[in-house]
């Protein structure tokens, strides 16, 4: 698996559970606390911990501890790789239909339709 | 969980597993069969039926099955809710982003600085 197939196992991974989405929607409005990202979930630290290690092995969140206080940040270019692998498919798959579109006009029924 | 959120995690689940993208990404060129799916990639026919059934969970494929053949074909909007997520993340951040860099230049030690 390439470097690049890890990441975004790990990205699409830690963006499949709705408390971890849930996470990453309050942090991309500002930096935040363990408890503060527990507190509108109504789950224990431990699990929001467990969140959070997941998170941050996706590079979507990083945490830096200041005193006795850690607090997380997002890390939106994480998000990068994600928009960059979607935007790709559809790029492809807009090729694939207009050629078949193409393959359809050019189809000797329908110039034969468009003949005076 | 709401059905959005429900989705999300199908979608994001589904696109976590290298062998689940590849299959995406040969889809996005055009329908293919299981047996076709499964030759690049070099797994059980078995297997290649989980992801697919993985990929139909979520939305990101369908499939028909015409006399004994069974095709697969993508749902380029499945990506959609992937998109729209990932980008309400960033506009969320660029506004925090905006509000901070606002912040430090109104202040007052900023303010000092560009007096004449």
């Amino acid at each position: 698996m390439t470097g690049q197939a890890a990441t975004l196992d790990l990205v699409f991974h830690a963006l499949a559970d709705p408390h971890r989405r849930g996470m990453v929607e309050r942090l991309s409005l500002g930096r935040a606390s363990v408890k503060e990202l527990a507190r509108p979930i109504g789950i224990a630290l431990s699990s929001v911990l467990k969140h959070l290690k997941v998170l941050e092995a996706g590079g979507i969140v990083v945490s830096e501890k200041i005193g006795r206080v850690r607090t997380y940040e997002i890390q939106p270019e994480a998000l990068n790789a994600i928009e960059e692998w979607t935007a790709a498919r559809k790029r492809n798959w807009n090729v694939a239909f207009d050629r078949l579109a193409q393959a359809m006009a050019d189809h000797p029924e329908n110039q034969e339709r468009r003949a005076p």
